[in-house]
């Protein structure tokens, strides 16, 4: 006899697959999933195959959308000369929170990675120089993430598109806000100094 | 526009239905979805639906089964004349890990807490009265929680089973192994003291 009946041995392997979840929280997942009615299980599954189903990449900026153009690209009150390049949707949503961005965006799909066999050929950045060609972005900001393959991504991006004639501006780097200076590592600190402002 | 676009915003939801899950480890989990294959979601979606569909209760002890009768209750390797009395399916999961215990179990769906509302007809009482009126069992070894509810059901059990010539017995209270005694809380430590044996 195995450890459990099949059936819920295979729900908890599959509750595996999600990020950061081991044994023990699959099988509380598991136990959640058996504690619902006939119909709560089905609208999960439900929902599961519905966004993989109906969740596409945005033909203009590749943001996750579930219409062919993405609502921030098709939204006549966002400024599309500002173009925010991220690595990933997550990030667009997170600056979406900031709720004070009012440009577009473009999502590379990830950041140039040779340990990880990622080149520049691997990300969204031939449709980046096809929307700066149309003539009517004025303005790209880099917000790949602060590590090695961000900045990398950010410093081949700046190459490309600088000789264009656009702006190319990059996130500020410095302290986080409500953070404690204590713990604040020293390359973050020498960034918070060299970007320091003057106090109006 | 609402935060993420909708088929995402509705797998999020779902996975804030999963015991312990909040907001944003769901959307991790959702983004995990979005990141497998198209065969992978299926297999995750249909795999909550077998489980719903094909775990039922077992007819004698009340386990998690997916056949009419429980892979413990139908091994006859098994002795049914011990029964352990559990108040959940994952109880016996629990006791099973052990590879120790080589009786049969029944499951009674909950604990006895007039707080909940549940008494005892709410419980499987009436199917292990059941169960030992078939004459074939000498001993339920009680294994509720040693909580409130626990205790409450398990002395209204020994109350109601004793009188009927069965040995009614109770899993061990005392200091849990690996514990630092110096953390142990006083009821615990006192029925460890209770409980001592003499050392051979």
């Amino acid at each position: 006899m195995t450890e459990y009946i099949l059936p819920l041995q295979k729900l908890i392997e599959e509750f595996c697959r999600l990020s950061g979840v081991g044994q023990k929280t699959a099988t509380r997942y598991a136990f959640s999933v058996l504690d619902m009615t006939e119909e709560e299980a089905t609208s999960f599954a439900n929902a599961i195959i519905s966004a993989k189903q109906n969740i596409r990449e945005c033909e203009i900026c590749g943001n996750l959308s579930d219409a062919p153009v993405c609502a921030i690209c098709s939204d006549a009150k966002r400024d599309p000369s500002v173009v925010c390049v991220v690595e990933d949707a997550k990030t667009v949503m997170a600056l979406e929170k900031v709720k004070e961005y009012h440009g577009t965006y473009h999502v590379l799909g990830g950041a140039i990675s040779p340990m990880d066999g990622i080149t520049p050929a691997d990300l969204r950045i031939k449709e980046l120089l096809s929307r700066i060609a149309e003539g009517k972005i004025r303005e790209i900001i880099i917000a790949t993430n602060p590590n090695i393959e961000g900045e990398t991504t950010a410093m081949y991006l700046s190459k490309l598109i600088t000789p264009l004639g656009v702006r190319v501006t990059r996130l500020a780097y410095g302290v986080p806000v409500g953070a404690d200076l204590e713990y604040a590592d020293e390359v973050t600190l020498l960034r918070a100094l060299d970007g320091r402002r003057d106090l109006h």
